[in-house]
């Protein structure tokens, strides 16, 4: 009847992971697992809706357009408004980066 | 620009604290401080919206209708839909119990 967010059995970590653990049509609840995949230098996420996302485990920095940068430590989140174009410029490995991302509209403006 | 979820600065945890951290008409995603409170014997949680919940810090265990338990640790997660009465039947207090709580439409019957 649980499940548990650390729980990466029978998970192959060769590369990002991203799965679903609640969907609608009008909110996503996702775990991703990054093993040090970054986004590709001259590749951006522009998103259409809103996410509030929260690193439960590992370290990782996020990139945005004008080129400031967060670095997130466990338990670190923070919300990225729709289209605020962003990559994700590390993650580490050891330990693997277990983040939970939640889509939905977030902001007032929606 | 970002918050840790497992930061009590300026906290004071002499009771159950009920911290939003994003909120829309939509949605609501709390963070919830337990540190030993229980939900009262006679008392349930009959709650409008349903509840996607993950403990991230302590141990806890959530009590249903048919008196079946649950126990959770850290990273433990589960959906518990609307109207599904349950109540907190433990939380630990050290560690401090440290939930993150997603209010919203999250089953197709809604």
């Amino acid at each position: 009847m649980t499940d548990n967010i650390f729980d990466l059995t029978g998970r192959k970590l060769d590369r990002e992971l991203f799965e679903s653990l609640c969907e609608t049509d009008q909110i996503s609840i996702e775990r991703i697992i990054s093993t040090g995949q970054t986004t590709p230098p001259d590749q951006w996420y522009d998103q259409s809706r809103d996410e509030w996302v929260i690193l439960l485990q590992g370290e990782a920095q996020l990139m945005f357009e004008d080129e400031s940068t967060i670095d997130l430590k466990a338990g670190d989140y923070l919300l990225i408004p729709a289209h605020q174009k962003h990559r994700v410029s590390y993650t580490s490995s050891e330990p693997v980066c277990i983040w939970l991302a939640i889509h939905a509209a977030l902001t007032e403006n929606e």
